[in-house]
């Protein structure tokens, strides 16, 4: 959960925005790779223990959802290295898929927190006989907590990655606003992330307040950036 | 679930959009209200079920997820009524509040399948006793398919609820629209909705696509409709 949801939110630090767009596809997809890889283990290893003693394999419903997740995560990591890190795919096509590949993305993460929950339940059921977990000893108590976090983890990861100020700037209207003279990030900038899901169309056109604003200024230049 | 996810979506249903915002209001904020009294009466029951049966209260994960998602969501409607339903808040409050409320709207409800994730999980390894929920029998299949539509059902509303598209038009940029001619709603107020979070901020600045295309044609006649 902690490499997804860094593979989630690396786009959206701060110090991350002076890196070149190739480096944070790489760092995003280098990071949800790790993530996939330590699934597959983590799924090996409960089919292992399943067979090991002998207890029967995918029945429960946190076995449903979990494979649901990875077949979907995978499915989510081919489609994202194909169209979005192989220089392929028209830009149209990736500004077409972008929301689609972000919504999936957050989504899946949701499913696997939903995941880790049921299955944190039935740990805490099964294991839990001397005393029962509805005595609350000790244990049920602090991994309940646990559990907890996780949903109050989820929740950050979401709103950090659906706030539109929080959002990469747009390398394009970066330039654009670095060759006026503004700030390639901050204030300025923010009213232009405020469109929340289609960070890539902005390749093909500059759409936002600030360029608008920015526009009033170069009309009287006969110029327009927005074109 | 179905009363809170229809509070959510009755936003995005576009032969809504004719409705007066504050009609739309009062159906959201009524469902919610629904939504709310299921959740007292279904707690009230489920504490009076536990003390019956001399089951401790509040010791699952189940429990603890449950009771912040309905204290959360009291917290959520008790605000949403006092700003956004009441006229005294300023438009101002309202525009900067009105991504939290939707954030906490929506993270709320993907907590509340989660709980629902982790009730059915703990119910099916109570109740099912001969055979064991492990031996697959029908009950366990068809309720862990109950659990996978819940989560598929939850994400098609979160898809819905966050598609730009499908939001519901600005007032003054339809009358804008309509004053020029243009459609109410349809394609060319699509771009309008593109901006994932603030749109009451609408009501305070017309900031879109199809304002600024109307505006090239404004421009022209030196109006500016944007200012």
């Amino acid at each position: 959960v902690s490499v997804l949801s860094s593979a989630i939110i690396v786009y959206r630090l701060p110090w991350t925005w002076k890196c070149s767009k190739l480096l944070m596809k790489f760092i995003h997809a280098g990071l949800n790779t790790i993530a996939m890889i330590l699934a597959i283990v983590s799924m090996v290893a409960v089919f292992e223990f399943h067979n090991a003693r002998s207890i029967p394999n995918m029945y429960s419903l946190h076995s449903w959802i979990g494979l649901t997740a990875v077949i979907f995560y995978s499915l989510q990591l081919f489609l994202g290295f194909a169209i979005f890190l192989l220089p392929f795919a028209p830009v149209r096509l990736r500004a077409a898929l972008l929301p689609i590949h972000v919504y999936s993305g957050l989504t899946i993460f949701a499913t696997v927190i939903a995941t880790a929950l049921t299955g944190i339940t039935e740990k805490l059921i099964f294991s839990l006989k001397n005393p029962l977990y509805n005595a609350s000893p000790p244990e049920a108590t602090f991994v309940n907590c646990l559990g907890l976090l996780l949903v109050i983890f989820g929740a950050l990861v979401l709103w950090m990655a659906s706030r539109p100020h929080w959002k990469r700037p747009p390398e394009q209207n970066a330039k654009v606003l670095r060759s006026i003279g503004g700030p390639p990030e901050g204030t300025e900038a923010e009213s232009t992330m405020t469109d929340g899901s289609n960070a890539d169309k902005s390749e093909l056109r500059i759409n936002s307040e600030a360029a608008r604003k920015q526009n009033l200024k170069l009309d009287e230049a006969g110029q327009r950036s927005t074109m």
